[in-house]
Formats: C-alpha cells, structure tokens, sequence
C-alpha cells in the first residue's frame, strides 16, 4: 500500500487529520521536498507529532521509485509530498507503477499555491487561464506566450517561479519579473512592459505570508524575503477583485484605474473589429453604385461576408471583404478611387 | 479576529492541524455548508474533535455577515468553509468587510477540488485552462464558450456542477453532459458532441470517489452515485496523461487513439494555415510573371504580408495575401484566370 499525504503549504501543520492517520498508522515514512521549498516545515517537529522517523528521499530516488515500491509492495508506506500531491508529473508516473505492479496506493488531498493563490490575491478563481513555470535555466519564451494568450481573454496568470531545491536554488519574485521584461523586449507584443500589474505571493499559507501589488518595474526592486514566491499577473478586473487588490496587495488606486488600458487584443475581437470597420467602410461606397450591373459580384461577396460571420466563420467573412473592396477599386471601368 | 478555515474536500477529516488548533482556540465556531456539499462531513463528529458547539449559518447570513461581524469584532472567530476558502466570491466580500471595519483576519488553506481533480484524473494542472460552472437554472451558453476557448488551444477543462444546497438541489454529472450536448445541438461548434471524451470526478477525496472517463454519450447512462460530481474535458493529452486515465479513469484505449481528431482548431491555426495555403497559390501564379511591371504592386503585397506575419501580425499578413490575390485576378490586362 502506498498512500501519497499531502504537506499542504504551510509545512507540518497544514498536513489533514487524514494525513496523520494515515501516517500514523504507516509502517513507512518517506517524504519528497524538492518539487516545492515549505519553508515552515520542521522535520523533528513532523516526526515529533507522527511518533515516527522520515526518510527524506531525492529526485533520482522518487523518480526510480526502487525503495518506495519494494517498501509499498508488502508494507504500508506512505509519501509525503509538498502541497496537494500528484501535481507534479513525477508523482502520477509512480503512482502509475505501482497500479501495475499490483500496489494498492491511496492519495490524501491537502491545499495548494494552486488555490491559495485566488484567496490570497482575491481573485476570482474561474478567471485564472492556464498557468505556466518561469524556468531557473533554458530560456523559453513559453510563459510569455501563455500569458499572452490569457491576457487576450482577459484572464489572470499564475506563473510558478522554477525551484532547484536540490542546489538550493530558488527563483525569486524579482528574477521572473526580470524574466518576463526580458521577454518583452525581444518580442514587443505588449504582454509584460514594467506598466503591466502584478501580483507578488511570497509563503503563501505561512504566518509570513506577503502579497503586494503594484506596477512590475517597482515590485521589481522590493525584496519579499525567503521562499517560496509566486507571481500573478491579473487580467480584467471586477470591481470586487479592484477592491480585494487594493485591500489585500496594497496596489495602488491610480494602479487599478489604469488596468483596462493594459488589456491586450485577442485575435477575434481584432477580426471582428476589422470586419466590422471594412463592412461600414464598403456600405458606404456601395450605396449609390448599388443598381450598377457591374456591383452583382461586390454585392454576393458583402452578403457571403455577412453569412460566414454569423456562422461564426470569422477568417472566411473577412476574404469576402477584402474581395469585396479590392474588386471595387480594379473593376475595369473604375467604380471608386482611394 | 475571524479566521477563515478551510474544511477541504472531504470533511471533518480533511481539516488541517493549523485549522484544527484555530477551532480550538477560538470563542465561537460557525460554518457555511452551502457553497459546496461535503458527504464526509458529521457535524457532531466535528463537534466532538474540536470541544465545541458549531453553528450553521444559511446564505443569506453569510451574505449579510451581520452576526459573524459581530461577534468578530470582540472575539476570536471562525467560520468553516468546504475546500480552500475565499473561492467563493462571497467569502472574499466578507472578509473585505470585516477588514474595513478593523477586524484582524486570517485565512487556513484546506484540500480543493481544484488541485484534487488534476491529480486524480492524472491530467497535469498546467494544461487546464480557465473552469466554469454548468448552471441548474438559467440557461447559459458561457460554460459551451469556455470548453470551446480551451479546446481551441488543446487545454483541459474543469467543469462544476451547480449546487444549491438550501434547496437540497446538486447537479448530477449526467445532467451536466446533456446540458452540453443540448448546447452542441443549438450551436453545432463540435466542441461537446456524444462522441467527446469526458471525465467524471464522484465524491472527490471520499474514501467513495469515482473516477470514469467515455465517451461523453456513454457517461450520461451510468449512475455515479451521491453527489458531488465534478465534469472534467480533456484537450490534447500527453502520453503519460493518456495512460493515468487508462488507469485510473478505466478510459477505453481505443477512445483515447481517436482522441487526436477530436481536436478543434483555433482561430490563430486557421489563419496561419489559410496564410500558408495563400503563399503557395500565389508564389506559383507568381513567380512566370515576376518582370512584369503591372506586378510591381502585387510583389509589394507580397513582401507586406511576410513582413506583417513575421510580426506576428496575422490579419493584416493575410490581407495582404487577399489583396495581392485580388490584384492579380482583376489587373486591367489580366494576368491569370480562374
């Protein structure tokens, strides 16, 4: 038997009256520390209150699972694992093994940066898009691209700053704001200039818990103390969310007031704007031409457009429109200059 | 004081240490249990664990806050809330409220549905875009739009199921997938057809809990039992995520090899794939004619639309090819036909 126990985030104390029975009542204890640094956890205290030893196992150990698994296969064990566990990859693959192997294995639910962070920000957690890692080493562009795409609609962005718990490494707020400015300026799509509000979690769940907001050129230079950190980046704003920042981060107003100007244009509302701009702009000219026997094709584009726009069809509606106009200004007897 | 304490997904049990010790320093204990059913939780149980009286407090008293304010305002407080607290926007408010009348507040994180549902389906966190709520009540297309939005960029989604407590009213997860399937027949996006892999989550973190995944049209005859469900949507799946719902979700592996045409493309696809398809139709009408001076105009287009792409500019990159498409087909002496 191999029941994975959450830690939770705040370290020993947010383990779950579940979790402890389940360690209580474990032949084995191991734990895994390195996907995620809890800064309150006491190992002595944990084993204090467990009545029992940990064996603090490395990423090669989880990841080869050996031990774990001849332990699991005729004892109960149990694994500890920061926050809510089978959020990393590597936990579901050795939980994956161990079903094949014919282990029974359990998991024990217990809280998480992934929704602490709404609460502690009070954002509204079902306008969080998808979440991404600023990584220690590689530089990729991908968190920048994902944050793009959930400005576009308008949602926040939960970026995890990357943890090398076994060189100690810990990205801190100010790196992955370095990081994205960095982004930004090789690729100027707007997404994370310094104007662009964040959102600062330093020990989310800890008596020490920060959150601060405020522009990402000044929370650049503030110093959050210890890990762990996260880093949000809000979208568009509810007034209730405006006013959780303002109560809960500290953001200042004027801030908050200049939020909507930062918001970045997704690709279908710039179709849609476009369609409609050319749509005014040909409905104009074609007016006084319409009896014209030349205008027959102008005028099945225009109605093809309208068709394909209200199938929702948006790449095919705009074509009939550029079709449209550019056979207005080359019909062989001109029909319009300009 | 009043802390907000997390009762986590599964009841009493699922309560952390921290959450524990703050029952049992505090004055008076109160709870919601509305915003979220917990079929673990026995209240006496509850009772018993923490040495005191809990009292439940309906909606509207949440809503109001006037007693719990109240009491807060000279002595130590706690409400209990199911899963992480300050999901609900309602607890966020009332925090807010009890900060602006000087109320020292605290937050204990607890287990969500939120984190719970990634590592119990096996599907990774990080490719779950943004969730919503299927309504029992009014009819809503928004949550059609959200799983649309995330397929559209081969992300999961995490459907709720709407819950009103007072009335004794759960949605079951065989409601939830007709809701969707009737949004499919009114607007035919294929983005929740019958034959759409879905996922059931019954009674997350119950020792009880069910996870199912089929085609969506087979789910919606199987009986899951007592609520609450949650409905999950997979987007595109990585090897290892397609194995976890082999194995804990019991998906048919011939489901999961026709996964991949399931996919439904994103407007940013299309147009890239339409841009493409232009260049090669027109760099072939092209490229016989390239002296000629009436294609001096035309090349421009050309250049313009490769510069505007490199941007990632994509309408305007694409309206360049319309045009340039356009000019050739309709020059006064005209260069090709068809």
């Amino acid at each position: 038997m191999l029941a994975f126990v959450g830690l939770g985030i705040r370290g020993e104390e947010s383990l779950t009256l579940e979790g402890l029975k389940e360690l209580q009542q474990a032949d084995e204890v191991y734990a895994e520390l390195y996907t995620s640094p809890l800064p309150k956890l006491e190992l002595p205290n944990l084993e204090k209150i467990i009545g029992k030893r940990v064996k603090v196992l490395d990423r090669r150990e989880i990841e080869e699972g050996e031990e774990l698994l001849k332990a699991s296969a005729v004892k109960r064990v149990v694994l500890l694992v920061p926050g809510d566990p089978m959020i990393a990859t590597t936990h579901v693959a050795l939980r994956l093994k161990a079903i094949s192997l014919g282990i029974q294995t359990k998991v024990v639910h217990s809280s998480s940066i992934i929704s602490a962070v709404a609460g502690l920000t009070g954002l509204q957690n079902y306008k969080f898009g998808r979440s991404a890692t600023l990584p220690l080493d590689q530089t990729s562009a991908h968190p920048y691209e994902v944050l793009g795409e959930n400005l576009e609609r308008g949602l926040h962005t939960l970026l995890f700053l990357d943890v090398k718990a076994e060189e100690s490494r810990y990205m801190t707020a100010n790196e992955g704001i370095r990081y994205l400015l960095q982004l930004e300026n090789q690729r100027q799509r707007g997404y994370f200039t310094g104007k662009r509000l964040a959102v600062i979690v330093a020990r989310a769940g800890g008596d020490d818990c920060l959150v601060r907001g405020d522009r990402a050129e000044k929370l650049a230079e503030v110093d959050f103390g210890p890990p762990p950190h996260a880093l949000v980046v809000p979208g568009k704003l509810h007034f209730l969310e405006a006013e959780a920042l303002k109560t809960l981060a500290g953001v200042p107003p004027e801030i908050l007031a200049k939020q909507e100007s930062l918001q970045v244009k997704g690709l279908k509302e710039e179709l849609l704007e476009e369609i409609e701009k050319w749509i005014e702009k040909l409905e104009k000219k074609v007016e006084p031409l319409k009896s014209r026997p030349e205008m027959e094709n102008i005028l099945a584009y225009l109605q093809d457009s309208e068709h394909f726009r209200k199938r929702g069809d948006l790449v095919k509606s705009f074509e009939c429109l550029i079709w449209a106009w550019a056979l207005l200004h080359t019909s062989r007897d001109k029909l319009v200059e300009g």
